[in-house]
């Protein structure tokens, strides 16, 4: 008789609701992968279940209630106590990480959270283990399934931004209150985590530059076709100079891009160092099941595995927003008269920002100008762009989306 | 001053080259992802170094020599000193591994090849530990950048197999032999490493169906394209009943599908399950740097881990290639005369087989046929082939390649 894997498990909701299911269904293999009968000695929920007594009789604590409290008191209770813990906590993890993770090695236990991010897709494993050793120079993706579906849905119909919205929450990809994923919110979570672990620096929260999709256009996107440009919400963590930024915000990318065909609900995340020029990852990033299942794959490592060295953690500076480079997309509405152009072109001489492509159009008795700028750091754009705002040819106030400039593919 | 891992390196060909110096460049990086400094205390060349004393004075045997004699001596002798060994070696793994598998779980010791199979694109990691406890349904994926490369440039350029292969060679991409690699061989033996990872039940090279490229013309691929279709050589493995197929062959996909964008050298590996849906990994297949970093990879895990049970084997049977379902593309050159659509389409119907999409355009006083046709047992396609290449109104032999109909996206 194989020896049992107790485990407790906080929260029954979706994912909770799978792993108990998940646990039944492949008994089977995990006993072929670990050795152990995984049993799950208490469930604590809302209203039911003691949590001294679910730690006292586990193994394993895995912890999928959400939130931080009282998630944080328990997981650190449950490390204290010499628990390893699994969790799929992106709100605990990218708020406590460092605090959380002292604790499990002072009590020589580990601590997994693959499914804090991009759920079943491996990006924490990878950059834990497979790339542990490299110097990460970039990690970069699309980290949220609901604003991918919304503007995958709002790029293949048309649809604007609320129908979109709503189309996803009919769908169980957004949730009744959609805050947290459209602001970028949960974006910004997530890429706090993979620039922890990434480049070995805590991130706190509000380090996190983050613009979301609410305003979002649908012409934003139509007109960005016509430079062969699809309309993602990235997370972006970087090492630059000798610090690092992390943000996150709406960018066009090139049709090429490894990350443009990523469409509907899924995830995917890049991984670049010099080394290894760059590995892409993708797959759902969201459902119970799948994140159930990479919570099973973390309870089958702690069982089969012993950490014999903690991660040793440095300290990175951010980089102010204004000194990161990016490239724009500018769009504009004015009136069709002469000397508009030399206007604008004028002040974005004077700031420095170089026009990469442009393409005029006529709109009744208006002309559309719509611009691509080669990379300059963002602090000379916002002011160009500022300038430009107040010129009196201007129909409506000019709209300015990142770009990546890069091109992919052979 | 940190403990010191002892490493002995078999092979200083282009990755033993670049993990020596990948050492030396990231003695900080690895310092702090493993407590210790990583020492090469022996290389054992082809004309030089003693193998006896390289193994008692080392921790780890990291063999990056390629072939499996003496490999496959060396590894099982290095494990059978307690030892963890570290290989990059697709040979020795694909027709040694459960051989070696017992060896190193007698001694406690661990065995890990990340980079024997598509190289620093985590495809071995995540199917053994992030997927550990999944029931996996199909691994199939582009694991050969030469072909990737020879395929991609005669997409790209119109050339012929021969030039593309003298490109590629120009490149460095293809050996001055190319034929493992353009025969499908190499493939094959990573497909093997993938099925026996993913279904934990060994296979033996020869049960891999295996074809090449080498027969592959300009015209297959610009036929196709009215279709949407492109080819890759692709490896498969997956469950089919209670069996499997491991089968390497070029293959149509239409643009959505997720491995469809992957060109030039790069590899990407789909893994598949029910609770999955399906996890795409990426990244360049090839290089020295590259193959050394999942190599690093794998040590640092070896000096931070230990491994606390044991993989179990099970054995599943090989589905016999004829009843394994697949779609065909299909492309005749026939006389221009009345009938000859009928003689077709009744052979086909005869078999069972049925056509999904036709194009018939006039090419001189021939015809031009393509088909698509629906899934079925490759048996009794290959049957109506055989039958219709006897037709007398063919002015050359009929030419099939299998396409995958699934179309992917939102």
């Amino acid at each position: 008789m194989a020896q049992e894997l107790r485990i407790g498990l906080l929260g029954r909701g979706t994912v909770g609701g799978a792993f108990t299911e998940l646990l039944a269904e492949r008994a089977a293999e995990i006993e072929r992968a670990s050795g152990k009968r995984f049993e799950i000695v208490g469930t604590l929920r809302r209203k039911s279940g003691d949590f001294d007594e679910i730690l006292n009789n586990s193994d394993v604590i895995v912890e999928l209630m959400g939130g931080t409290d009282p998630a944080r008191q328990y997981v650190t209770r449950a490390l204290e106590a010499g628990k390893h813990v699994v969790t799929a906590n992106k709100q605990l993890v990218s708020q406590f990480c460092d605090e959380l993770v002292e604790v499990a090695n002072k009590s020589n236990v580990q601590l997994r959270f693959e499914a804090a991010v991009a759920s079943v897709v491996p990006v924490i494993r990878v950059i834990r283990e497979s790339l542990a050793g490299s110097h990460l120079e970039k990690v970069h993706g699309i980290v949220n399934g609901t604003t991918n579906y919304i503007l995958s849905e709002m790029a293949n119909t048309g649809a604007d931004y609320s129908e979109a919205l709503k189309r996803a929450q009919e769908l169980g990809y957004a949730e009744a209150d959609p805050h947290e994923d459209v602001s970028g919110l949960d974006a910004a979570a997530k890429m706090a985590i993979l620039a922890r672990l990434a480049f070995h620096a805590p991130v706190h929260l509000d380090e996190v530059s983050c613009e979301g999709v609410e305003d979002i256009e649908p012409a934003d996107i139509s007109y960005a076709k016509e430079f062969g440009l699809v309309l993602k919400l990235l997370g972006v963590a970087e090492r630059i100079d000798s610090g690092m930024s992390v943000r996150v915000f709406p960018c066009f990318l090139y049709g090429g891009h490894p990350l443009a065909t990523v469409n509907g609900p899924f995830n995917a995340v890049m991984v670049e160092s010099e080394a290894i020029t760059e590995i892409t990852m993708s797959g759902p990033g969201a459902g119970g099941i799948e994140a159930a299942t990479a919570v099973l794959g973390d309870v089958v490592s702690v069982a089969t595995t012993e950490i014999e060295f903690p991660e040793q953690v440095e300290s990175l500076e951010i980089v102010p927003p204004g000194d990161v480079e990016s490239a724009f997309y500018l769009h504009m509405d004015v009136e069709d008269r002469p000397g508009v152009l030399a206007q604008i072109a004028e002040i974005l001489g004077d700031e420095g920002v170089s026009v990469k492509s442009f393409v005029q159009s006529g709109l009744d008795e208006n002309a559309r100008l719509v611009m691509v700028m080669h990379s300059v750091a963002e602090k000379h754009f916002w002011s160009a762009l500022d300038r430009i705002a107040e010129l009196d040819v201007l129909r409506r106030p000019p709209r300015a989306i990142r770009v990546i400039e890069e091109e992919f593919g052979q």
